[in-house]
């Protein structure tokens, strides 16, 4: 990588590297991954692309080896890197939901609260951050790296794990039991402070964060266009959200007018029954692109 | 499945089962099949999803086990059951074609009118409506369950068989011929009696109705917008089908005016050339999502 | 394939048959290719299909066994054929570039230029083309047609090769060393000269051109909104595109107008940024599917 | 099919097909099932194959449409039918264990025996043996076909389930309790009495069924050669298992001798250490492909 | 590739190559094709390989730039190539029938005869071989390549074709008519002239072939040892194949013997019947590797 | 996992998984690994086998929580464990050279010796082998640990990495040049101290040491038989490998004999073209599955 005006960033390989793709293509850069390649393309020449683990990035930013990346919560405070957090990335409406790393131990394990840790074997792949939690707590134990796999140690090779969980789905089904939360975490654009520095560095990262923000702040929106009588005005607009003051035009017929709004599509379901009953009809829902409020 | 408040709905394996997800996902229902999963999940706590063959719904829907489901009209006639036909569904363009149940035989076999199957041996899915037809044509023959590829025993292991077709093609590509139909289907909405007696219930389907409906009724149209002199105005939206009155907005250039409209995106390939010729310039097509009428 | 009033028309197989057959999709002409068949279906009856190789569609599309077809430049020229080019194809953003037709040699071959071809041989698929070219050139040589996998023989099995490159990445990472561009090709609609002198079927082929053609020039371009205040409207408006004359509305509040018009999705990320400090605010972006200038 | 000197065979579909169609080619008969045919082709010119569901075979084989098949001995008997059964088939070591068809109920059930069963809703696919197997206990209850997905059904859209078995390992993961069992089943080689009563079809059917039980009988067993002192002869044979008497033959060295047999593939584990502290030596393990006793 | 020592050897892309690929391993040449490599690896530093298809062989192999190949007798007969032929090579059991070239035309299509396809015009990928035909035959036609689908091409882009058959069975289910044979061909062992001049290739090639060889005589053939009473053994000789003479041994118990002796595996369900009946007992079958006569 | 009479075994998951469960399988042991489950069924009720990592077998063998495993030495050197080493796996022929970790830097790297990393910064695996080395050498420098595609990382995210490689093609392919050798590395068979101790737990784990070694040594080894004219027979025996004293049989007609042996696949196309040329013939190779010396 050439050192001179060139953004050096880390996309997250792993579980958030399709999603990551995906979005910066939304926003307009044509970033492709070739099989095998671990260097990701982008139309922009002032950008050089490298899939780098979210474990890794920090520690690999912080010392200005590279300039930006997106990585989790979770690894920057496990790593303990100085690194700046230049935006929480919501990706799209799946997986908009944080990570929650949890204490757990098997359904039928005696052991009940943190307390109950004392002397055990906890397998984890976040070791720093729980023996911070542990010490904190005035817990000694023995907290030893996991590789992988951990929901399967739980009882069998460890007393407890420290393992990351969306819904809490995956551990009911195999008769686990949550003991408490180590930490939430959601991923993170990330910058240098060496590239936050430079000016041309911190405008193209502000450039970039500001483009995947109008992709995000888009996702699950949609434009929402119908008619109705002036007299039924008040009613329509009232069941729309109050997020946003919609438009109203006059049409041909002086009776009648058309309101137009952008709506979260989640509402939709049930807000058109009513805007049918509050008199509206010609609804029609149109997708979009971006939002850049 | 709890008893209060909650919709439990039918959702069809097999052929129709992506097709009837995606129509929910646009309907704005956040639905996902696991795999190996029976229990698809949706975003919404009112309802509960299973999985459950088209041939086995009405039977269930009857007994009120199950509250909606979607089925073909095909599967309701032949278990004779007691459901309220909510709606007819047309899911995507590609099936929308009815699917035609037929008396087929091989192209060379002697058998040319019903009558003809006097005695002989016929394989189907539907034993009840074909011994049903069969009677009603004073016709005696042995009618037996076909567990599945019924179109291999024709002339084989049955002197004839009663199949579903949607086109014909495959029929004739294997050297089959048609005598006659049986009954034609599209899938429905159904509902059970009981929870069509239920106000909290019946709303719920009515609403998922609508919902449904407004995605059906957006496939396959467009959202047209064109340029045109005031002079040329009435030529162009004579082109334009008479479905809907186009609207008309008045340009910066008084000479000129924007016509906008919505047309089923079939007819694109017809009119835009005469539109082109009747003066219109400028024409941007755009998609959308729902229609609420 | 019927003789009357129907248009028999090739689609390319091998590299660009998805690509041809997704815009036809788009255009308005549903056309789907079942798995082991070579005639694709089209919701057109006045079309019939047939997937023949780029290769082979100029022979037949000149002696009017087939009325028109998409095939590339390079196979127009090095088949000698005599057929009307109606348009040219630049489908999806992402195959844009055209083909190259190259000479290469290995990195370390000791031939240098064109006329150090003498007396080689040369492996290619353009045999006519090839050996035009070099008598042109005063060379004498043996070409030999290459069957496939033709990079692979540079050095090995021939002393150069002429081969198609888009990028010349593949090139590169094979060590393998650019001497000459034969020909630069990009696809294109053709129609027999027999096809052209009927005018029922010289309509049909422009229908179609003039639907493909306003797929190709939506692709990669959106429709853009946003507001601001009147006295920021002309730096606004300078940021934006010289292409189009933006439209400008007036709002309810008389201090402000919404600008809308139709840009590059491309150049998004460069004006984005830009309108934000020139005072636009509520920008929206949203998709389009054709435009007809 | 031919009338004369062909042997009509059916292959069952499903999950006994693959097993099937290597048990033949193990077997010497070259059978092949191109993709999509229901027509195994079978390098025999007396015998032509036909793909038919296990469910659907007894009724064809009983009226002599089919002379001969393999299918499972429960659907011999929920079908009633009048069929020759010719031979066991063991297939592999794997799927080796009997299907065991059971009545089953969710794990919480109040059902307890098969009293208990008596006006409740009983899914299955084998009606006819489980009413007859009720009636014998005096219990009345609906008994209702179950298209597939029988185990989903269990306490959700029925009482109790009759659904088949091989570990019970499938039941217990689901939550389930097995109440009794209606019938146990593995596959049978079937003749239908017309093609029995046929010399040319027996004698036929005979040698098929010699053949298949030839490679049944090697599969799992291996040939096993060693050598040891004449001393230690006697020590070694008892460790040998007792089935069949080795062979021994002399060597050059007259102190030793060279001791062959065939055993289980199972037993080598256990017996290799054994032979090993007897004394014996050079012990090697050839693979075989075909026993006929 | 280096000049002096090493054999360069050319396996056949395409249908073949998996099959030749695995002739050889089974030979005992450690052969590899890594993904997107033309360059199989091979564990025998005399040897480098290279995957050319049937087609260019011919040429290659005669010019020298390649030693020696796999290709078939057709492409040696097309290219009108000057080549050595080693040793047919039959491969497995599935493949061992010659490939046919044959002229086909439609079911319906008036051609009867070589001789109606005077001025006709025939696709095919034996354009040379089809003109000496025709030439001897006295008919002129329109020969024209056929890049491929050659097959789909009768009676809507040619009156006929020529193309290659195994069975004929795609032919017929396509409801085309074959005219004539062109030519029937078998894979080869090739050689160029140059390498079978050069002692050390010479016999190297010879080695590759003996290898070859031992293998394709092994396919199919299997190892048959059984005991019989003395007094039975001419009855069961006579029930074994007459090409070996089997070898007897004699057992302890002096009445009885061994009879060992290796069959085609075709006859195996032919002879086992016969000889259970004549006497035989402990008939065992065992696999066998490689026959070098 | 239960306490008495049980062995717990670890199988190593990732690139040696398919590998061991296959050496199982062979050895007799019916070894399953069913989909999304760690826990491997065996047909031995006195085992119970857990897929753990390589890298964490050798903590847990060391603590007994599991008895015995199968891991690298590479992975017991690094972890500093106390385990009994109890045997060395060579599995197939494929994977049979042993892996090395190197120290490697890009091509163009200045850096030459282990010295030349004094102050660099070092990605890798092994972080605890890597310092130790490092010190010995008396060289100071960052050793960070390597979540994955170390590879990747030389020359852009650190100065040097140890990693594994077994032919060196890989790294030659990236341009990456070998500094230096850290260890040499197979996979063992291990057992816990605690296990070892166990007169029960050791005989198990001898048992299966002696039946895979068995496999093992059966690896590539086939066995040859021939028969030759006895005054050849000296002159054949002389070509065969020296390793065993090869079989010699009379046969009935006294001039000639039998010879057989076992000889390593590998040599078999070097030995049968000598044993022909020396007279032997029949010569016929048979497979074998294993060997106790």
């Amino acid at each position: 990588m050439t050192e001179r005006n060139v953004l050096r960033l880390a996309i997250p390989n792993g579980n958030l590297q399709q999603a990551t793709v995906d979005l910066f293509c939304k926003a307009g850069y044509n970033m492709v991954v070739r099989e095998r390649s671990y260097f990701p393309s982008v139309d922009d020449d002032d950008v050089e692309c490298m899939l780098i683990r979210p474990q890794e990035q920090p520690r690999y930013v912080q010392d200005g080896i590279i300039d930006a990346g997106i990585t989790g919560y979770d690894w920057i405070k496990e790593t303990g890197s100085n690194v700046i957090e230049v935006a929480e990335m919501t990706y799209s409406k799946v997986s908009r939901r944080p990570t929650r790393w949890v204490f757990v131990v098997p359904d039928d394990s005696p052991i009940r609260t943190i307390k109950d840790l004392e002397g055990k074997r906890i397998a984890t792949e976040l070791t720093n951050l729980t023996r911070d939690y542990l010490e904190k707590n005035g817990v000694q134990a023995l907290v030893e790296y996991s590789f992988g796999a951990t929901e399967v140690k739980a009882g069998l090779l460890a007393d407890a794990i420290v393992e990351a969980t969306e819904t809490g789905t995956s551990l009911r089904v195999n008769n686990l039991r949550i003991l408490d939360t180590l930490i939430e975490s959601t991923p993170r654009l990330i910058a240098s402070p060496q590239a936050w520095g430079d000016p041309w560095k911190r405008q193209k990262i502000g450039d970039i964060a500001l483009m995947l923000n109008a992709v995000m702040a888009a996702e699950g929106k949609v434009w929402l266009s119908m008619n109705c009588l002036k007299e039924d005005l008040d009613t329509v607009v009232e069941n729309l959200p109050a997020l946003n003051t919609p438009t109203v035009n006059s049409l041909t017929d002086p009776a009648w007018c058309e309101v137009t709004t952008i709506v979260d599509e989640d509402v939709m379901r049930v807000i058109v029954p009513r805007l049918k009953k509050a008199g509206a009809n010609g609804i029609v829902e149109y997708p979009l692109n971006k939002i850049i409020e």
